[in-house]
């Protein structure tokens, strides 16, 4: 068992997070420049969180600034909510859900099987959210047109970052 | 696939979490009634969280107050913390690991075998935490010998709530 966090491992997780928000809520989002979190706490008003098994073990997670979360959801329910209600927890769950099973089908194609465990979804902002192992977090960062931050993390035992 | 929440099922967690905090850290909890959180939420000042695959997949949670989880962690760290720093959120990972693991080992023992995810832990006053799926949440209370509180929630597809 062997993962690197090169571009084999991230594009699968990118075009998941465009091709999931485009289909489920039409909001075109811009990938930035993925880096290893060295932090090791992610912070965000809303995280969707799914727990990795298998090949490797580890956790993924969906964090998304008030801005983001209220534009995705709101468009994908075809509501106007103006806060974080219940129901925005469990859109930002089922939108983890989808970008982590279609990563997974992408990863499974290059011999790398996972299962996924039901979504969590923590709400507060500003809370803070760590993966708890010692591998390195992978952070992959996009904005909306309008500029609103949502961000991807990826932990995985036994990975190693990319050192090309 | 199918998981009542029995006593069966309740006891693993309920020994794990009396087991794993006597010996790591000599805290003595007292089990309170477990019952089904409708309210879907588990609040908190930090909580860990695994997500379980195998069996069943779903997630496990182990949520303390600031008071129960200074207490435990000083502890166990034989440390004089006063407020929540990541030392104290990479313990309370720790925990939940061991805790979910020995109440896997004897869950298995019954024909019930679970793959678990690396921990997560979140931390936050009085964060909102919730368990995306259909199945029913079942709480499990503690309090310590001081009276601060902690809760184990276990949420698994497929359950059932135990109807005797």
């Amino acid at each position: 068992m062997s993962i690197k966090y090169d571009v084999n491992f991230i594009n699968p997780f990118l075009y998941a997070v465009i091709h999931v928000l485009n289909t489920m809520a039409e909001v075109e989002v811009k990938p930035g420049k993925p880096y290893i979190n060295k932090k090791r706490l992610s912070q965000g008003d809303i995280t969707g969180l799914i727990g990795i098994t298998g090949y490797s073990s580890g956790t993924v997670s969906l964090s998304l600034s008030e801005g983001a979360v209220l534009t995705t959801v709101n468009n994908m329910l075809m509501e106007s909510y103006t806060e974080l209600e219940d129901e925005i927890a469990d859109a930002v769950g089922e939108l983890t859900n989808m970008i982590v099973g279609q990563a997974r089908t992408s990863l499974s194609e290059q011999g790398m099987s996972f299962d996924a465990s039901t979504p969590s979804v923590v709400v507060g902002r500003d809370h803070k959210l760590g993966h708890v192992s010692n591998a390195p977090i992978l952070a992959i960062p996009f904005k909306t047109d309008k500029g609103e931050d949502l961000i991807v993390e990826v932990c995985f035992t036994g990975a190693e970052e990319d050192q090309t």
